[in-house]
């Protein structure tokens, strides 16, 4: 049986128009939002992030690997087919910079735009290379840590086996405030080999850092994220269906948007990818 | 006499073509480099950032103040004029969803996309708020510590009286390993008033992480920037002309890019921007 999630990252390349210019031309690939991953309202970002990602990957004309993403929930989305367009915008010898953006029909029967993003894509060189924020070294293994019990009112995060290590969802909403900073282990459920797909989904596993600070509930949701890939594929397939360290914390609260940093090591101390996002809170 | 910097974000927006669409309708500005913030090659890149959220600033069908601005630089910008493109993908009721994009004729007489750029704006309200990454305490006074010596092979510098607190440049590029991190007092010079385009700028006025790593010189360049900001125009207004604050560090160096993170807090410990980039280093 195929995984959820490569359920939810099957896109369908649409043919060129015959009149267009073949070489760097803006693709089309239709997709849909999936069950598994939806989200109180709408899909889990996460895989919007990754769908977007997606269709940089499956781009015929693609140079490179992930280096960085950078996508903006500009509406809520349908759950509903959708197209995303991936255009790339500039090619160099070693890196490339790509423009996308998703379309849905909205309730009124009109093409809107619901997410933008960009890309950047790199063949990357072996160089020095180095970690400077290393993996914490105080935490138990994922096998001594509990599962995060879902809410159950959200189907996405049963697709994500989550071990809390610090900072879980208050027990108690009584509005006592504490820092943001929450720590996990993750890794898909089922297991499933990661991917750059996949690790950019993850960078969007923590719940809303304003729920962590101060143990009152309000809605939020992403407005922007933004990944950086520190990997290689090799680096990647030696990760394989491993744990992720994820630690993720916030700087500001103001007027209405706070935001979040994350990082996500692998078990042996690989800094995978750094995220960061703007998060609406309504009070 | 004009500042520079705001001869540098001098932008001309063009007429609309008669059949255009007026409402909601991508517009075009036309501009120039600056000679007086100019880097190795080409601009410094933070004038680049506050050219490109300008033309969202001056958008006649804008919504609100920025919150986040993600600029990716695709090549570097010639000495000569362009064009920005800003097109607003969605307007939400407090929220506003902007596609950028810059394009200057190329060393062949043709146009080629030079940055590419997505931004959000929004109409804030008033809520809770709170600063998670407090301004560090143990800083001396702006007055009391030194200006940074400009390097003299590049003119940007000059534009920006940076005090350096902690982690400057390497007084001997002979290799010793150290952490990334600087701080330093920054303002511009001459004196202007902060706004979202120079806070904009000066979230790019830390020197390239690598070199502070290593105390090794070797080629670098930004590659995208993101910038969340968390201020109001009333809380830039308050900053006037003060000094900021800046702390930058990287978390990871691999095969040819690292990431930086910095914070910008005015005198008051208002943290106004947290901004994040991705850069290309050769070895």
């Amino acid at each position: 049986m195929t995984h959820p999630f490569d359920q939810a990252l099957t896109l369908d390349l649409q043919a060129l128009p015959p009149d267009a210019d073949q070489a760097q031309a803006a693709r089309v690939f239709a997709g849909r939002t999936h069950p598994d991953y939806a989200n109180m309202v709408g899909p889990f970002g996460g895989v919007t992030a990754a769908q977007m990602l997606q269709a940089v990957l499956r781009h015929p004309d693609r140079l490179g690997d992930p280096l960085a993403l950078t996508v903006n929930y500009a509406a809520g989305l349908r759950d509903a087919p959708f197209r995303i367009e991936a255009r790339p915008a500039r090619t160099n010898r070693s890196t490339q910079h790509w423009t996308l953006s998703l379309v849905q029909v909205d309730e009124g029967g009109q093409e809107s735009t619901y997410v933008t993003a960009t890309a950047v894509t790199a063949a990357r060189r072996s160089t020095w290379s180095a970690v400077e924020a290393p993996m914490p070294s105080d935490v138990p293994a994922p096998e001594s840590t509990e599962r995060v019990a879902a809410p159950g009112r959200v189907r996405w995060t049963d697709r994500y086996d989550m071990r809390a290590i610090a900072g879980r969802l208050p027990m108690q909403w009584d509005g006592t405030e504490a820092d943001s900073v929450t720590r996990l282990w993750v890794r898909d459920d089922p297991l499933r080999p990661l991917d750059f797909a996949s690790l950019a989904a993850m960078s969007d596993v923590f719940f809303p850092r304003v729920w962590r600070r101060r143990a009152h509930m309000t809605p939020a949701g992403t407005v922007s994220i933004t990944v950086y890939f520190h990997v290689s594929a090799d680096g990647l397939a030696a990760t394989g269906t491993g744990w992720l360290l994820g630690q993720a914390r916030a700087q500001s609260f103001f007027n209405g948007f706070f935001d979040q940093s994350a990082e996500l090591w692998n078990e042996a101390g690989h800094l995978l990818a750094t995220t960061h996002q703007i998060v609406y809170y309504k009070e």
